[in-house]
């Protein structure tokens, strides 16, 4: 369609609004649509980090179907995620076939275990598409924590905290750096995870980092529980060999 | 000391200007000296990126003592390299002394294989610092190839082209998704690494990721031979499964 408008994935960075680039607040002032996740009855995150551009725009909230994390292997849930992104896609469809420019928020870096990536691969074929990166929460955390993570030869592995356990020590055993994303209610097998690969003293929790309320502390000092959505585990490879 | 001046490592992302943050901008307006690292002769990439915010400013290079690459496994390399290291922070510290701030500028993220980390390691613990993350090179060289590089439970993995050719292959074997980093003179030892591990068909070679000559294509279809200093490999993991 020659009159199309422009799809525009947008990485929001990970909660601080000075964390946005140049490039993405261009986008974000140029786009009639700007388009969000959330839970809900939330006002959502990405959202939340770039209110200040927002305006007189059209807002389009993209409400998950779930609220509470269900297993990700259950079938009814893949089954009603998919039928979201398919709806998601097609309420972005519709404005960019008005030649409406939509700005997708995602925060963090879209591309990076974004749910922007699942209108991407919707959309990106049929219309004119870009994607600016934005700064992800693992950079966000280990600058706000000041902790060197990688240098020279070393390793590092990205690893979700919702795979299995001896899986997760296999891969903290066989890595000079991890990070862990998704930590939530995974804490305690993150843990053991650590303490068993020889890792835990070193390891780093930081909670909404680079948001007005972030936290972080050594994670052997941090205790067991129920993490918050947003937070994450930083192990530093360079550190012991520097 | 008290009157001691702020160190800032400050991530200027890939190559795009406007992949600066607002928070990075606003550290090299505040700061009196800008401090960067370049080959001799050179102006430096980070230097370039910024080139338009440095107006007046005390400018100071930190010029790397060795042009060629050299195996890093040498001992007069590693000698050589940590005394400029250590004459690097003594010469950021005799500003920081005299009360100017100083903003150490960092391709991509400061802290994820940048420079910047010798300088963090040597300083940090004497003068108030503070690290403002920037877009890593992965990261806008996957959004410029618009690939959807991790999602869900799917791991990633850094891994430096410089590593042994067997291991290599070994860690490409063992994720569902791969970034391949400091490609240079190693892309043949790169290719056959992919290809013994079946992911070579769909890797991406991406070089000057953001810069104004940006060029990508799958690795298959590029051919041997040596790689620019500024390139990297990119193995999706969700593709496959999406
Ligand atoms: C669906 S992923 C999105 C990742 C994002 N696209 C990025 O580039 O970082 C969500 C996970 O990111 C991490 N995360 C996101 N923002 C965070 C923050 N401000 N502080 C700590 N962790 C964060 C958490 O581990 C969370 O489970
Ligand atoms: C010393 S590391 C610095 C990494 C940087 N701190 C970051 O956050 O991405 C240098 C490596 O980064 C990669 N790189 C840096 N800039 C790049 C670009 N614009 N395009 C492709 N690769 C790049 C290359 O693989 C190069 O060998």
């Amino acid at each position: 369609m020659t009159n199309a408008g422009r799809l525009i994935g947008v990485g929001t960075g990970p909660g601080d609004p000075e964390l946005l680039t140049v490039k993405a607040i261009k986008a974000i002032d140029a786009a009639e649509v700007v388009a969000y996740f959330a839970k809900r009855g939330r006002g959502g995150n990405g959202r939340a980090i770039v209110e200040h551009l927002i305006g007189d725009k059209i807002l389009l909230p993209l409400y998950y179907p779930v609220t509470t994390e269900i297993e990700t292997s259950d079938e009814t849930y893949r089954n009603q995620i998919t039928s979201f992104y398919d709806e998601a896609a097609e309420a972005v469809g519709g404005h960019l076939d008005i030649g409406r420019t939509v700005a997708v928020l995602s925060e963090g870096d879209p591309l990076f275990y974004g749910s922007y990536m699942h209108l991407h691969v919707r959309l990106a074929n049929r219309y004119q598409t870009e994607v600016i990166p934005g700064i992800s929460a693992m950079s966000g955390c280990w600058s706000l924590a000041g902790l060197p993570i990688v240098q020279g030869d070393d390793v590092l592995s990205v690893l979700p905290g919702t795979m299995e356990e001896a899986e997760l020590r296999r891969r903290l055993s066989d890595t000079q750096a991890a990070v862990i994303m998704k930590v939530g209610r995974n804490l305690p097998k993150i843990r053991r995870a650590l303490e068993a690969s020889g890792r835990l003293s070193e390891a780093v929790y930081v909670e909404r980092g680079t948001m007005v309320n972030a936290a972080m502390t050594k994670l052997a000092d941090r205790p067991d529980g129920e993490a918050p959505y947003f937070s994450l585990v930083l192990v530093p490879g360079w550190e012991s060999r520097r």
